[in-house]
């Protein structure tokens, strides 16, 4: 039998590879191949329960395939979550992320999902600040303070050196002091200043991100400047009159939008409030839609999350990964 | 940020935990919770594609939830296989499989699936011989001699004590002989022979075992004895006749079997040849319906392959891995 071992990659690796690799260029591509049509993604698997403390709980297993110069790339990520997990210190969701061996079909790298996924949409958004955020800005506000809220100022900062400030709310304000004391302590050069609401750091840039795990939409549209833009990654701050008075709201893929009810925009777009907005990012990308920067009004993005931006992203790790030798090396057989 | 670990298994891991516990118990008490509607198999993904040298290739993701005692256990096998891998000398599937943590969700076992899915398979087939099998018998017939075959005999010899003999054939003289040597280098107490054709391999003994690659059914009614048991593992080697002609016909999973028309069952009860057999192993495990054991005529068991009997191994072996500390603690964060 010929033994065949797997390449782990932990969180640290991750980042070492990522640091080593455009994201953001993989990400603009993978939503390139997505309007064009050249991914596929399959339905998920899914499976939900209520742990012993009663806490919503699921297992989500989402394989992809993107393009991979003229040959096809494949993974899966399979991100789990708890809604206790907070409550215990640890991450609300995590998880794996695969590469598979595309000759043999064998997982060949396995790595920390957590990271990725949380890159994966920092990296949506920087994309999307590229194309449709205000010509130039140096503050952005965040409302959320967690590992999502981390990971998009850091993205930020690295894209658009002109980003200096960041004013930031929280529900939990000493969650907000360490996000500020944590900047402050890593990247001097940005001025992170926690406001004593979410209105105020609503209206505090023309770069608003909402990262909270809200499920019932408080921002209206009256908090919302003219000239800003609203990357509304937690998909249930903004309410149904904020999105109706937006001078543009573009999407990833309005299908996965339209398809979950749960979420405003979704139960907005069943109702027929909104008809679709005005494309997504990919279509953009690809010039088949005009992209449109904040004027007089407010522009929406609301990104769902798509699981062939993990695939394509674990891919690109993958290779950095098999190129310097990151990671471990364990043997399976 | 609290650190976390995973625990790691490789096969040789999975197989000490293996013989530190009771396989066929696990499998026994699995098919009756699922027999009561006390197990949870959600749609599975799929993924499928060809590889560059035009072989069918896929990935399976499958979750699924079983009893542990009054609470649930959660977890999922990713099997991933390309039908050009043999032709590399590698093992058609290969994959992992995962324990989760009730309470955070978190993937806390991974474990090297293969050799998993194989005793998985091996352990189903001797619970039916418990059940269903002839009273007794010393010997034993396998068509096929990879992997699931060898899996198969060891789990039979240790099962069935009065085994002392196999009758093997594969189209592949060469793996057969090798499949012998091996079993008189590490089994010296069980004689393996050769047979030059299916059809004697078929009538040495009144078990038959069938663990091939075929697509195309080839086992008459006529190459089997009264008194026989034929464990159908493989599920497109025994021919519509040798399906009406049996005495009884057991399965695993009806409605598995009868969704998928690919397999000669799933076909003949589609075209309403069968009604539906003599009921599920899990029903006569639980006294829902008779066991018939081969009388004059032969009798059938036909094993799908069901996803919660892996998820309840991998359950079973990830208790054993962490009380007696196996595998290797690798650290995500």
């Amino acid at each position: 039998m010929t033994s065949e071992s797997i390449r782990f990659l932990n969180r640290a690796d991750v980042a070492a590879c990522l640091s080593k690799m455009d994201a953001a260029e993989v990400v603009a591509q993978t939503l390139r191949d997505h309007t064009s049509g050249r991914t596929e993604l399959p339905p998920e698997g899914y499976l939900s329960w209520s742990n012993s403390a009663g806490a919503y709980s699921r297992a989500i297993a989402m394989l992809g395939a993107v393009p991979d110069g003229a040959a096809m790339a494949y993974g899966m990520k399979l991100i789990n979550a708890s809604v206790g997990n907070p409550g215990r210190g640890l991450e609300r969701a995590g998880g794996l992320s695969f590469a598979f061996d595309p000759e043999t079909a064998r997982p060949a790298v396995v790595a920390e999902a957590g990271l990725l996924s949380a890159v994966r949409t920092a990296t949506y958004t920087v994309v999307s600040l590229r194309e449709l955020g205000p010509e130039s800005f140096d503050t952005v506000s965040l409302i959320g303070t967690g590992t999502l809220a981390r990971v998009h100022l850091e993205a930020i900062a690295d894209a658009f050196p002109a980003v200096r400030r960041a004013v930031v709310f929280d529900l939990d304000p000493a969650r907000a002091a360490a996000f500020r004391d944590d900047f402050a302590a890593r990247r001097p050069e940005l001025t992170v200043t926690v406001a004593d609401s979410a209105r105020h750091a609503a209206g505090a840039a023309p770069v608003l991100i909402t990262v909270t795990t809200s499920n019932d939409p408080y921002i209206p549209a009256s908090w919302l400047a003219g000239g800003s833009f609203v990357a509304h990654v937690s998909l249930d701050d903004l309410t149904g009159e904020a999105f109706r008075g937006a001078e543009a709201v573009f999407v990833d893929d309005l299908e996965l939008i339209r398809d979950n009810p749960r979420r405003i925009m979704g139960r907005l777009l069943q109702e027929g409030v909104l008809t679709g907005g005005d494309g997504s990012l990919g279509e953009v990308l690809t010039g088949r839609r005009p992209a449109r920067r904040p004027g007089s009004g407010y522009v929406i993005s609301n990104p769902f999350g798509m699981a062939v931006l993990d695939v394509a992203l674990i891919h690109a790790v993958a290779q950095v990964a098999r190129e310097t030798g990151a990671g471990q090396l364990l043997d399976l057989l």
